[in-house]
């Protein structure tokens, strides 16, 4: 019994080598999807300063707060933001529902198919079009009929769910933050309440570490005296360009110490985040890669787009501001977690 | 060896006894500030059935949300809500840096120290008190002021520091909760800024976690191009009545599954709290304690006041919808930690 106490004891530390062996393998090697370069190197360099306690840059666990755009930095914008395909594809429901709209403008362009003619809506039409599917009915009944949608929709070119559509390297670096003690929030330019629907599933982000754009609700009570909320078209907060710090002060009332970007309308949060004392990173997702996804700019001659306008002073402001660029043709080893 | 293997089995056996001791005395008396009776035996009896899995309300964890006003649900707010007490402070720093408000109304009538006088103003008045006072700066000025106040602000009646009169019978009921992993926030009618600012050192609740009325930032740049969010007078929601629910579903996104209130201010997150469905807690604290702290109401013949209004119609929807009165006389063996 002597030999198999200390057998155990043996047996005990063994285990406890091959499980530091493990963690350090997997510390050496946090970002799989990545390619090695200065854009894997800068996240990297970041969690180890901002979580060493020796370090000066040391940043304490409460105030380890990372944001990061959804539409074209966690998932596909192209060629046209899902949230807005929602709605198109909800005029068709509520047509349904109240046959007189097929004759009203702008549900009946919409209705028509015609997409050059929907393209070409101005924008109080599509506040329209906002207002009559995203509002006027129970909290409960939207992310329903959300749930719904997002459950059967599919991209065309990929033809699979939209939420198949987010980047295993980004996932990646959710995963590794939040392992760092790293609270981890979506802040889009999208509906809040569109985004949180599914981002607990998709993302592990809960729904009160989503701020996008604010709708405002209104509290009742149906028949039976039931207490609901009815969301109302009154806009709180446009969370895009400087919306975005303002949302985050009021959702979250710190500034992040690390932000993720892709176009001009997160100019104002990686400034914010950057501007901040201590470890800070500022990255900004460059569309380079039209093979596996869409190249578009118009930064470094990429072409102009209707979504996700990367200009060249954004990228010059990078350049200068030390945001760190990633590049998805050369810094991402894969793009999609199905290509595995 | 033989022997003394086994004495270290029995040795970590006995460990493990007294732990499970430990644990079992620990889960026994959750709450030692509270005397028993229906009140602690409601928030026990809810823990219960919300965290067993086997139990049909099983609350699963990413569900379980917490909700609790703040004035006179987790700290003292007669005779005078300590937010309007920092406003009337600030009216005289003011006036130091800007002589001229000294003639101006309504900071003349502030300055007189004339208590009918400044308690008759009107709300345009007080508005006005507030934008002077809460708005029109850097959120890091703002932040930096009301923690000097905090610090140094003293209660009239006992002379302490507002944040030593938080209820210790509440908090330990914050802590018990967290422990059984809920989430606490504040749902506050104060300003969700000005909360902020001491709610993670007293009650152990992050700013991300604070909920309350909510004014507008607007972000610019200083003179050296560095971005800042300055607050302004926009008011975004005002966190009472309606505004509560509306508030909760603005930046949690979830429905309470717990709520604490103690006036009529609260009766909408209470109505809103209990309609769901599972395991359900809503609680109410009625102030009936003049000789411990102070008794008012209207409800239960107690005398009416211009803060926290518990209306006898309150105090009946509490009896008829199963929301459990707090009796602060009768269930509470301490109010405040300083009695040890």
């Amino acid at each position: 019994m002597k030999t198999h106490c200390r057998q155990n004891i043996l047996v005990a530390a063994l285990l406890s080598a091959v499980a530091f062996t493990t963690g350090a393998a997997q510390a050496a090697e946090p970002l799989p999807s990545w390619n090695g370069g200065p854009a894997k190197q800068a996240i990297v360099d970041f969690v180890r300063v901002a979580t060493d306690a020796a370090s000066p840059q040391f940043v304490p666990p409460a105030e380890r707060i990372a944001t990061f755009d959804q539409d074209g930095t966690l998932w596909v914008e192209h060629p046209i933001y899902s949230q807005v395909i929602y709605c198109l594809d909800r005029v068709a429901v509520l047509a349904e529902q109240k046959p007189e709209l097929k004759d009203v403008e702008p549900f009946k362009t919409v209705l028509s198919g015609n997409r050059d003619a929907i393209a070409k809506l101005p924008m109080k039409d599509l506040e329209k079009i906002l207002a009559a599917t995203l509002t006027g009915m129970s909290v409960e009944e939207f992310n329903a009929e959300v749930k719904k949608w997002i459950a059967t929709a599919r991209h065309p070119r990929w033809n699979r769910p939209y939420t198949d559509l987010t980047y295993e390297p980004m996932q990646e670096v959710l995963h590794f933050l939040r392992a760092k003690g790293f609270k981890t929030c979506i802040v889009t330019g999208g509906g809040q309440d569109f985004v949180r629907t599914f981002a607990e599933q998709t993302y592990g982000i809960p729904p009160e570490q989503v701020v996008g754009s604010m709708g405002g609700t209104k509290y009742g009570y149906d028949k039976e005296g039931r207490p609901f909320l009815t969301k109302n078209p009154k806009l709180l907060l446009n969370d895009n360009y400087a919306g975005k710090p303002e949302g985050i002060h009021l959702m979250i009332g710190r500034r992040p110490v690390a932000a993720f970007g892709n176009s001009t309308g997160d100019r104002q949060m990686l400034e914010y985040t950057k501007a901040g004392g201590g470890a800070r990173l500022a990255m900004i997702v460059l569309h380079d890669d039209a093979e596996r996804e869409y190249a578009y700019g118009p930064a470094q001659g990429l072409p102009a787009t209707k979504v996700g306008t990367f200009t060249q002073a954004l990228y010059d402001e990078a350049k200068k501001d030390g945001w760190s660029v990633i590049s998805m043709k050369r810094d991402w080893k894969r793009v999609f977690a199905f290509e595995k």
